[in-house]
Protein backbone atom coordinates (compact mmCIF):
# COMPACT_ATOMS: atom_id res chain seq x y z
CA UNK A 1 0.00 0.00 0.00
CA UNK A 2 1.20 3.40 -0.62
CA UNK A 3 2.39 5.06 2.37
CA UNK A 4 2.75 8.91 3.03
CA UNK A 5 5.49 9.80 5.84
CA UNK A 6 2.83 12.48 7.02
CA UNK A 7 2.56 14.97 10.14
CA UNK A 8 -1.28 15.99 10.88
CA UNK A 9 -0.31 19.81 11.73
CA UNK A 10 1.95 20.11 8.33
CA UNK A 11 -0.50 22.31 5.78
CA UNK A 12 2.75 20.39 3.34
CA UNK A 13 1.70 17.12 4.52
CA UNK A 14 -2.32 18.34 4.51
CA UNK A 15 -1.56 19.35 0.24
CA UNK A 16 -1.50 15.85 -0.38
CA UNK A 17 -3.82 14.39 1.90
CA UNK A 18 -6.44 16.67 0.28
CA UNK A 19 -4.78 15.58 -3.23
CA UNK A 20 -5.18 11.52 -2.55
CA UNK A 21 -8.57 12.18 -0.61
CA UNK A 22 -9.85 13.98 -4.49
CA UNK A 23 -8.27 10.69 -5.91
CA UNK A 24 -10.45 8.18 -3.79
CA UNK A 25 -6.78 6.77 -3.36
CA UNK A 26 -5.65 4.46 0.33
CA UNK A 27 -2.57 4.88 1.65
CA UNK A 28 -0.95 4.09 5.30
CA UNK A 29 -0.16 7.44 7.34
CA UNK A 30 2.82 7.50 9.27
CA UNK A 31 3.64 10.00 11.42
CA UNK A 32 7.28 11.94 11.93
CA UNK A 33 7.27 14.81 14.56
CA UNK A 34 8.12 18.35 13.22
CA UNK A 35 9.48 19.46 16.74
CA UNK A 36 12.05 16.68 17.72
CA UNK A 37 13.48 15.89 14.33
CA UNK A 38 16.35 14.38 15.53
CA UNK A 39 15.10 10.74 13.84
CA UNK A 40 14.88 12.09 10.78
CA UNK A 41 18.18 10.80 8.94
CA UNK A 42 17.39 7.73 10.41
CA UNK A 43 14.07 7.33 9.05
CA UNK A 44 13.89 9.48 5.98
CA UNK A 45 17.65 9.10 4.41
CA UNK A 46 17.32 8.42 0.98
CA UNK A 47 13.93 8.85 0.93
CA UNK A 48 14.05 12.47 0.12
CA UNK A 49 17.03 14.92 0.30
CA UNK A 50 15.71 17.79 2.48
CA UNK A 51 14.24 15.29 5.26
CA UNK A 52 11.11 16.77 5.11
CA UNK A 53 7.59 15.34 5.64
CA UNK A 54 5.66 14.37 3.01
CA UNK A 55 7.11 12.19 0.94
CA UNK A 56 5.28 9.39 -0.51
CA UNK A 57 6.30 5.76 -1.09
CA UNK A 58 4.94 3.55 -3.79
CA UNK A 59 4.48 -0.24 -3.41
CA UNK A 60 7.93 -0.75 -5.04
CA UNK A 61 9.71 1.41 -2.75
CA UNK A 62 10.37 4.23 -4.70
CA UNK A 63 9.71 7.91 -3.00
CA UNK A 64 9.19 11.00 -3.83
CA UNK A 65 9.34 14.11 -1.81
CA UNK A 66 8.33 17.93 -2.08
CA UNK A 67 4.90 18.42 -1.77
CA UNK A 68 4.17 20.64 -4.38
CA UNK A 69 6.47 17.66 -6.78
CA UNK A 70 3.95 15.18 -5.30
CA UNK A 71 0.90 17.03 -6.21
CA UNK A 72 1.86 17.45 -9.76
CA UNK A 73 2.36 13.55 -9.71
CA UNK A 74 -0.68 12.56 -8.43
CA UNK A 75 -2.54 15.02 -10.49
CA UNK A 76 -1.43 14.03 -14.00
CA UNK A 77 -3.56 13.07 -16.46
CA UNK A 78 -6.53 14.28 -13.86
CA UNK A 79 -9.13 17.33 -13.62
CA UNK A 80 -6.53 18.42 -10.99
CA UNK A 81 -3.61 19.60 -13.67
CA UNK A 82 -4.58 21.33 -17.24
CA UNK A 83 -3.08 19.61 -20.36
CA UNK A 84 -2.48 23.29 -21.95
CA UNK A 85 1.46 23.60 -22.14
CA UNK A 86 1.33 27.34 -20.94
CA UNK A 87 -1.70 26.33 -17.94
CA UNK A 88 0.46 24.41 -16.78
CA UNK A 89 3.56 26.66 -16.67
CA UNK A 90 1.32 28.41 -14.43
CA UNK A 91 0.21 26.19 -11.94
CA UNK A 92 3.63 25.80 -11.84
CA UNK A 93 4.72 29.73 -11.12
CA UNK A 94 2.37 29.46 -8.59
CA UNK A 95 3.98 26.60 -6.98
CA UNK A 96 7.00 28.38 -6.99
CA UNK A 97 5.51 31.09 -5.52
CA UNK A 98 4.28 29.75 -2.85
CA UNK A 99 7.61 27.24 -1.55
CA UNK A 100 9.36 30.61 -2.25
CA UNK A 101 7.11 33.58 -1.20
CA UNK A 102 3.99 32.47 0.62
CA UNK A 103 5.70 29.23 2.72
CA UNK A 104 8.45 30.50 4.24
CA UNK A 105 6.53 33.09 5.58
CA UNK A 106 2.89 31.89 6.62
CA UNK A 107 3.87 28.39 7.73
CA UNK A 108 7.11 29.47 9.42
CA UNK A 109 5.10 32.60 11.49
CA UNK A 110 2.12 29.87 12.01
CA UNK A 111 5.19 27.06 13.26
CA UNK A 112 6.96 29.94 15.80
CA UNK A 113 3.41 31.26 17.47
CA UNK A 114 2.11 27.62 18.08
CA UNK A 115 4.66 24.92 18.48
CA UNK A 116 7.90 26.77 19.25
CA UNK A 117 8.68 26.90 22.99
CA UNK A 118 9.33 30.61 23.40
CA UNK A 119 7.35 32.89 20.51
CA UNK A 120 8.38 36.21 22.50
CA UNK A 121 11.80 35.34 21.76
CA UNK A 122 11.06 35.20 17.93
CA UNK A 123 8.93 38.32 18.21
CA UNK A 124 11.11 40.50 15.31
CA UNK A 125 11.05 37.30 13.34
CA UNK A 126 7.27 36.27 13.50
CA UNK A 127 6.84 40.44 12.66
CA UNK A 128 8.95 40.03 9.56
CA UNK A 129 7.10 37.04 8.10
CA UNK A 130 3.48 38.17 9.19
CA UNK A 131 4.61 41.45 7.04
CA UNK A 132 6.04 39.06 4.11
CA UNK A 133 3.06 36.52 4.17
CA UNK A 134 0.38 39.49 3.95
CA UNK A 135 2.29 40.48 1.15
CA UNK A 136 2.35 36.84 -0.60
CA UNK A 137 -1.66 36.91 0.08
CA UNK A 138 -1.56 39.78 -1.50
CA UNK A 139 -0.38 38.68 -4.75
CA UNK A 140 -2.94 36.10 -4.74
CA UNK A 141 -5.77 38.20 -3.79
CA UNK A 142 -5.04 40.46 -6.81
CA UNK A 143 -4.86 37.56 -9.16
CA UNK A 144 -8.20 35.66 -7.88
CA UNK A 145 -9.89 39.60 -7.76
CA UNK A 146 -10.54 38.41 -11.62
CA UNK A 147 -10.34 34.79 -11.18
CA UNK A 148 -12.24 32.17 -9.65
CA UNK A 149 -9.18 30.23 -9.41
CA UNK A 150 -5.54 30.80 -9.43
CA UNK A 151 -4.96 29.10 -13.24
CA UNK A 152 -7.25 28.18 -16.47
CA UNK A 153 -10.87 29.04 -14.57
CA UNK A 154 -11.19 26.28 -12.62
CA UNK A 155 -9.93 24.57 -9.25
CA UNK A 156 -5.90 22.90 -9.88
CA UNK A 157 -3.10 22.07 -8.21
CA UNK A 158 -2.38 25.66 -7.95
CA UNK A 159 -4.92 25.93 -5.47
CA UNK A 160 -4.42 23.06 -3.49
CA UNK A 161 -0.72 24.35 -2.67
CA UNK A 162 -2.18 27.35 -2.06
CA UNK A 163 -5.12 26.40 0.12
CA UNK A 164 -2.88 24.78 2.57
CA UNK A 165 -1.20 27.92 4.24
CA UNK A 166 -3.78 30.31 3.52
CA UNK A 167 -6.97 28.79 4.93
CA UNK A 168 -4.63 28.63 8.41
CA UNK A 169 -3.25 32.48 8.08
CA UNK A 170 -5.22 33.25 11.10
CA UNK A 171 -2.71 31.03 13.35
CA UNK A 172 0.18 32.82 11.55
CA UNK A 173 -1.23 36.03 13.47
CA UNK A 174 -2.13 37.14 9.87
CA UNK A 175 -5.62 38.17 9.34
CA UNK A 176 -7.70 37.59 6.28
CA UNK A 177 -10.44 40.14 6.67
CA UNK A 178 -8.79 42.72 4.02
CA UNK A 179 -8.04 40.12 1.75
CA UNK A 180 -12.24 39.44 0.10
CA UNK A 181 -11.03 37.60 -3.00
CA UNK A 182 -9.07 35.09 -1.10
CA UNK A 183 -11.35 34.57 1.66
CA UNK A 184 -14.35 33.52 -1.14
CA UNK A 185 -12.07 31.57 -2.61
CA UNK A 186 -11.34 29.73 0.66
CA UNK A 187 -14.71 28.95 0.45
CA UNK A 188 -15.28 28.00 -3.41
CA UNK A 189 -12.04 25.39 -2.52
CA UNK A 190 -13.50 24.12 0.50
CA UNK A 191 -16.57 23.03 -1.45
CA UNK A 192 -14.92 21.32 -3.78
CA UNK A 193 -16.17 17.31 -3.92
CA UNK A 194 -13.91 15.09 -1.77
CA UNK A 195 -12.35 18.16 0.32
CA UNK A 196 -10.96 17.13 3.63
CA UNK A 197 -10.09 19.28 6.39
CA UNK A 198 -6.34 19.23 7.97
CA UNK A 199 -7.73 17.64 11.36
CA UNK A 200 -9.33 14.73 8.88
CA UNK B 1 10.52 38.47 -30.53
CA UNK B 2 10.54 37.08 -26.73
CA UNK B 3 11.51 39.47 -23.94
CA UNK B 4 13.38 38.24 -20.91
CA UNK B 5 13.01 40.32 -17.87
CA UNK B 6 16.47 39.91 -16.70
CA UNK B 7 19.57 40.46 -14.41
CA UNK B 8 23.65 39.65 -15.09
CA UNK B 9 24.02 38.66 -11.82
CA UNK B 10 20.95 36.82 -10.93
CA UNK B 11 21.46 32.98 -10.44
CA UNK B 12 17.76 32.37 -11.44
CA UNK B 13 17.86 34.87 -14.59
CA UNK B 14 21.43 33.13 -15.89
CA UNK B 15 19.26 29.39 -15.34
CA UNK B 16 16.56 30.44 -18.16
CA UNK B 17 19.62 31.77 -19.91
CA UNK B 18 21.30 28.86 -19.88
CA UNK B 19 17.73 26.91 -21.17
CA UNK B 20 17.26 29.34 -23.94
CA UNK B 21 20.93 28.99 -24.99
CA UNK B 22 20.48 25.04 -25.30
CA UNK B 23 17.96 25.64 -27.59
CA UNK B 24 19.11 28.24 -29.53
CA UNK B 25 15.80 30.32 -28.93
CA UNK B 26 16.64 34.11 -29.52
CA UNK B 27 15.51 36.69 -27.41
CA UNK B 28 15.61 40.55 -26.15
CA UNK B 29 16.76 40.89 -22.33
CA UNK B 30 15.54 43.83 -20.41
CA UNK B 31 17.38 44.28 -17.36
CA UNK B 32 15.90 45.02 -14.38
CA UNK B 33 18.09 46.11 -10.95
CA UNK B 34 18.73 43.67 -7.90
CA UNK B 35 19.65 46.34 -5.65
CA UNK B 36 16.97 49.09 -6.44
CA UNK B 37 13.59 47.56 -6.59
CA UNK B 38 11.60 50.93 -6.47
CA UNK B 39 10.72 50.48 -10.31
CA UNK B 40 9.62 46.67 -10.09
CA UNK B 41 5.48 47.47 -9.65
CA UNK B 42 5.69 49.68 -12.21
CA UNK B 43 7.76 47.04 -14.61
CA UNK B 44 6.81 43.55 -13.42
CA UNK B 45 2.84 44.33 -12.03
CA UNK B 46 0.56 42.17 -13.76
CA UNK B 47 4.15 40.40 -15.51
CA UNK B 48 5.11 37.80 -12.12
CA UNK B 49 2.91 38.07 -9.01
CA UNK B 50 6.59 38.05 -7.40
CA UNK B 51 7.76 40.63 -9.30
CA UNK B 52 10.97 39.26 -9.66
CA UNK B 53 13.28 38.45 -12.02
CA UNK B 54 13.32 36.81 -14.41
CA UNK B 55 10.26 36.99 -16.25
CA UNK B 56 9.81 35.41 -19.55
CA UNK B 57 6.78 37.31 -21.94
CA UNK B 58 5.98 36.16 -25.30
CA UNK B 59 5.05 37.91 -28.31
CA UNK B 60 1.12 37.41 -27.46
CA UNK B 61 2.03 39.41 -24.50
CA UNK B 62 1.57 36.21 -21.96
CA UNK B 63 4.25 36.52 -19.31
CA UNK B 64 5.77 33.64 -16.78
CA UNK B 65 7.66 34.00 -13.56
CA UNK B 66 9.59 31.67 -11.76
CA UNK B 67 13.09 30.45 -13.10
CA UNK B 68 11.62 27.06 -12.67
CA UNK B 69 8.50 27.14 -13.91
CA UNK B 70 10.33 28.75 -16.67
CA UNK B 71 12.81 26.00 -17.22
CA UNK B 72 9.99 23.27 -17.36
CA UNK B 73 7.73 24.72 -20.00
CA UNK B 74 10.81 25.90 -22.04
CA UNK B 75 12.09 22.52 -22.18
CA UNK B 76 9.00 20.34 -22.67
CA UNK B 77 9.23 18.06 -25.47
CA UNK B 78 13.26 18.57 -25.01
CA UNK B 79 15.84 16.17 -24.19
CA UNK B 80 16.11 18.38 -21.08
CA UNK B 81 13.06 17.08 -19.80
CA UNK B 82 12.37 12.97 -19.49
CA UNK B 83 8.84 11.89 -20.71
CA UNK B 84 8.57 9.36 -17.83
CA UNK B 85 6.16 10.22 -15.05
CA UNK B 86 8.14 9.51 -11.73
CA UNK B 87 11.45 11.12 -13.99
CA UNK B 88 9.37 14.06 -14.45
CA UNK B 89 8.03 14.16 -10.59
CA UNK B 90 12.00 13.70 -9.56
CA UNK B 91 12.76 16.87 -11.36
CA UNK B 92 10.33 18.74 -9.83
CA UNK B 93 11.53 17.57 -5.87
CA UNK B 94 15.30 18.81 -7.12
CA UNK B 95 13.60 22.22 -8.17
CA UNK B 96 11.64 22.75 -5.16
CA UNK B 97 14.23 21.25 -2.93
CA UNK B 98 16.51 24.54 -4.88
CA UNK B 99 13.83 26.72 -4.12
CA UNK B 100 12.98 26.13 -0.84
CA UNK B 101 16.73 24.73 0.90
CA UNK B 102 19.18 25.62 -1.32
CA UNK B 103 18.70 29.32 -2.83
CA UNK B 104 17.26 31.00 0.18
CA UNK B 105 21.02 30.24 1.45
CA UNK B 106 23.28 30.06 -0.77
CA UNK B 107 21.95 32.62 -3.36
CA UNK B 108 20.98 35.33 -0.10
CA UNK B 109 24.50 34.49 1.43
CA UNK B 110 26.26 35.19 -1.89
CA UNK B 111 24.12 38.62 -2.31
CA UNK B 112 24.39 39.79 1.04
CA UNK B 113 28.51 39.59 0.86
CA UNK B 114 28.22 40.77 -2.62
CA UNK B 115 26.08 43.20 -3.26
CA UNK B 116 24.52 44.83 0.37
CA UNK B 117 25.91 48.40 1.77
CA UNK B 118 27.75 46.57 5.05
CA UNK B 119 27.78 42.66 4.92
CA UNK B 120 29.52 43.05 8.70
CA UNK B 121 26.10 44.21 9.52
CA UNK B 122 24.37 40.70 8.24
CA UNK B 123 27.26 38.62 9.23
CA UNK B 124 24.55 36.19 11.63
CA UNK B 125 22.53 35.90 8.77
CA UNK B 126 25.47 34.97 6.53
CA UNK B 127 27.03 32.65 8.90
CA UNK B 128 23.30 30.75 9.13
CA UNK B 129 22.64 30.93 5.63
CA UNK B 130 26.16 29.58 4.90
CA UNK B 131 25.76 26.67 7.04
CA UNK B 132 22.14 25.91 5.62
CA UNK B 133 23.62 26.34 1.91
CA UNK B 134 26.05 23.78 3.08
CA UNK B 135 23.69 21.41 4.41
CA UNK B 136 21.53 21.34 0.54
CA UNK B 137 24.73 20.95 -0.87
CA UNK B 138 25.73 18.19 1.20
CA UNK B 139 22.32 16.32 0.21
CA UNK B 140 23.04 17.17 -4.02
CA UNK B 141 26.70 15.83 -2.92
CA UNK B 142 24.95 12.54 -1.66
CA UNK B 143 22.97 11.93 -4.58
CA UNK B 144 25.73 12.66 -7.25
CA UNK B 145 27.79 10.38 -5.26
CA UNK B 146 26.07 7.68 -7.22
CA UNK B 147 24.49 9.40 -10.40
CA UNK B 148 26.47 11.36 -13.16
CA UNK B 149 23.32 13.74 -13.18
CA UNK B 150 20.31 13.97 -10.61
CA UNK B 151 17.88 12.36 -12.33
CA UNK B 152 17.32 9.66 -14.74
CA UNK B 153 21.06 9.11 -15.60
CA UNK B 154 21.07 12.52 -17.70
CA UNK B 155 21.16 15.99 -18.08
CA UNK B 156 17.82 17.85 -17.38
CA UNK B 157 16.27 21.22 -16.32
CA UNK B 158 17.13 19.62 -12.72
CA UNK B 159 20.97 19.96 -13.37
CA UNK B 160 20.40 23.58 -15.35
CA UNK B 161 18.26 24.59 -11.90
CA UNK B 162 20.99 23.45 -9.17
CA UNK B 163 24.32 24.72 -11.56
CA UNK B 164 22.79 28.03 -11.49
CA UNK B 165 23.47 29.08 -7.54
CA UNK B 166 25.67 25.91 -6.82
CA UNK B 167 28.63 26.78 -9.61
CA UNK B 168 28.51 30.42 -7.49
CA UNK B 169 28.72 28.68 -4.20
CA UNK B 170 31.73 30.44 -3.65
CA UNK B 171 30.93 34.08 -4.03
CA UNK B 172 28.55 33.03 -0.67
CA UNK B 173 31.42 32.16 1.00
CA UNK B 174 31.11 28.31 0.55
CA UNK B 175 33.88 26.29 -0.34
CA UNK B 176 33.16 23.37 -2.68
CA UNK B 177 36.38 21.75 -1.42
CA UNK B 178 34.87 18.91 0.87
CA UNK B 179 32.09 18.19 -1.83
CA UNK B 180 33.77 15.87 -4.82
CA UNK B 181 31.02 14.79 -6.41
CA UNK B 182 29.68 18.17 -6.92
CA UNK B 183 32.46 19.51 -8.16
CA UNK B 184 32.60 16.87 -10.75
CA UNK B 185 29.28 17.41 -11.85
CA UNK B 186 29.88 20.79 -12.11
CA UNK B 187 32.18 20.39 -14.75
CA UNK B 188 29.84 17.79 -16.81
CA UNK B 189 27.16 20.44 -16.54
CA UNK B 190 29.78 23.24 -17.94
CA UNK B 191 31.04 20.43 -20.76
CA UNK B 192 27.61 20.31 -22.49
CA UNK B 193 27.02 21.46 -25.91
CA UNK B 194 25.76 24.88 -25.50
CA UNK B 195 26.53 25.58 -22.21
CA UNK B 196 26.96 29.13 -21.32
CA UNK B 197 28.86 31.09 -18.83
CA UNK B 198 26.58 33.62 -16.05
CA UNK B 199 28.52 36.44 -17.92
CA UNK B 200 27.80 35.70 -21.13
Amino acid sequence: VLKLYDNPVSGNAYKVRMMLAHLGMRYERIELSVTDRSDREERLGGKNPSLRVPVLEFEDGRCLGESNAILCYLAEGTDYLPDDAFERAQVLQWMFFEQYDHEPNVAVARFLLGWSDDPAAHADVIATKQKLGRKAIGAIERRLAAHDFLVAGRYSVADICLYGYTHMADQAGIDLAGFPAVSAWLARVAAQPGHVVIAA
